[in-house]
């Protein structure tokens, strides 16, 4: 089992990216052979400054590295360094009908908002769909949002194998049965990620960057008491039951803590007895022990950039070494060199 | 001074093609350093076969190498050998106004014919621009059909430079005036083709393909008589003076024949005496004065594969060498590995 992830940064990460994406993915490296590619590519669609687009690739591979992803066994590289990949968005585009790509949501969302479109945008979905194919994946983690990709991808699939590939039918891909031949391009299945949780910032809203209501992952230290420090909260006095619905910092516990202690803070907190300012103590001790050790290895990695790259380039000639052939297929498939 | 041309084939050549544009082209090697590139990925955007992709790839360096151009002075290659092209297809394209591919003729031509287009037909000015940018190359030969298209390349390097250079300013793009950067992108010139003939065709129409009216500069000798033999003419008596208007052997001696024969030719055409079938035999014989040459150096290319994928090899080697510190530059400005 091959699984695909596309890993996007724009730059500081905070626990609500973690919670809601980062922790699933990571997780996926246990279940097979696991693939994270750094969508540095993509970002150019949005950042169009040298710096931060190599910043916020660096702070990707920083922060998966940093939270539990083992280089030696799953495969972490930067899309651009398999050059395989823009070749594949080629090809694969001339059989990807026109209209399929008007009614794509990365599209139309942002041409509703009055957003100017370039041609990167609106061709968003083929260099997607090349991503997936080219290392011919078994299933790709996605959001809801997403699922319109994977389908693109599996579509696009079937429409190249039955151009190019004689004997293929869609009805057995693999090829199975006498007489039909297996396709160059795999389909892979949309993989919903399920046990993510959307997170509450500081105010009580969701946690967004855009919202200025983070709690960062790899913050300045004092920063992060701080923000823990003020988290929104009630005039509920100390010996009175608190309100749990619409409560950032019941939430962030929930999320955050253990089950255990979880469940101890549920009673104190149903109960009344305890102030605010106890649990927040209680969230900042839970952030350390669970981000503490992260935080320690991307100090770590921060001073030896070389070992960054390497990793890296490593994970970029594992990825190439899987792509290599099936690309070699596609050409010659088409017939071209 | 950097020209390239983009080699388009669509299998056998005739002297259509020859007069038209083929000539022009491998002229153009003798006025400084020539690119040819034959365009294989845009031919997957009509050529869904394989063999005759291969074929058309074939055929065009045959075509190219036996009437003339010098590999050792040329560079000539395929499109696909140098994958630096779909690269900077991609980075190029994140800049491209979605609009400007919307008004392009190449795509609303084809829609206009109720062609259901792909995502590629839509996409070729942004790999024909990145052709050309990738390459540096100062000027284009091109039709009158294709002036849009190098406008294209030029507002789209324009653009990257504005985005990706700082100090750039598209008053001074090379940055010759204090305080300006020259661009990363070069800037095009379309250089229009003059010189060309349109080649009536046996039935006395535009000489094409799609007519079955050509006569094929490769084609079996005597099939390539029956041809001329057979070029439409009317009943005037041979002792009576011949029309000029609308003549097609008239046409094709006026673009075939060598200007003192020509000029012969003219006045007995216009004075009387001589039957159509001896101007017939006049255009076969200044058919191979002409291409006989290079008709024999095609026979000996067919007969060592080896050595036409030797040129081809080197070209895209060569053509590498151009390319190569140029996508440096570019992956370096926006910020990718």
């Amino acid at each position: 089992m091959r699984i695909l992830s596309g890993v996007q940064s724009s730059g500081r990460l905070h626990i609500g990216n973690y919670y809601g994406a980062i922790r699933q993915f990571i997780q996926l490296q246990s279940e097979g052979e696991a693939l994270y590619f750094i969508a540095d590519l993509h970002a150019l669609t949005t950042v169009r400054d040298p710096a931060k687009a190599r910043e916020f690739t660096r702070e990707a591979a920083l922060a998966y590295l940093s939270l539990g992803l083992d280089p030696s066994r799953a495969i972490l590289f930067r899309q651009s360094d398999v050059r395989e990949v823009t070749e594949l968005y080629w090809i694969l585009g001339t059989v990807v009908p026109h209209a399929n790509l008007e009614r794509a949501h990365s599209y139309k969302d942002k041409t509703a908002k009055g957003i100017s479109a370039d041609f990167g945008l609106f061709a968003y979905p083929v260099l997607m769909a090349a991503d997936i194919l080219l290392y011919s994946a078994d299933a790709v983690p996605v959001g809801k949002d997403q699922v319109q990709h994977i389908e693109f991808a599996r579509d696009w699939a079937v429409k190249f194998n039955l151009t190019y590939v004689p004997g293929y039918d869609p009805a057995d891909p693999e090829g199975k049965e006498k007489g039909h031949a297996p396709g160059i391009l795999k389909l892979p299945e949309a993989r919903l990620q399920e046990n993510t949780a959307t997170v509450m910032g500081i105010d009580g809203q969701k946690m967004s960057k855009s919202y200025n209501n983070t709690i960062d992952l790899f913050g300045d230290e004092k920063e992060i008491k701080k923000r823990f420090m003020s988290i929104k909260s009630d005039s509920t006095p100390v010996e009175a039951p608190k309100p749990t619905e619409g409560s950032a910092l019941y939430d962030l516990m929930k999320v955050m803590l253990p089950p255990a202690e979880f469940a101890a803070a549920d009673a104190t907190w149903r109960a009344g007895g305890k102030g605010y300012g106890e649990y927040k103590k209680l969230l900042l001790e839970a952030f350390h022990a669970t981000f503490g050790p992260a935080r320690q290895r991307r100090e770590e990695l921060l001073k030896d950039p070389a070992e960054l790259e390497r990793i890296l380039q490593d994970g970029a000639r594992r990825a190439r070494e899987k792509a290599a052939p099936l690309m070699e297929q596609v050409r010659r498939a088409v017939g071209i060199s």
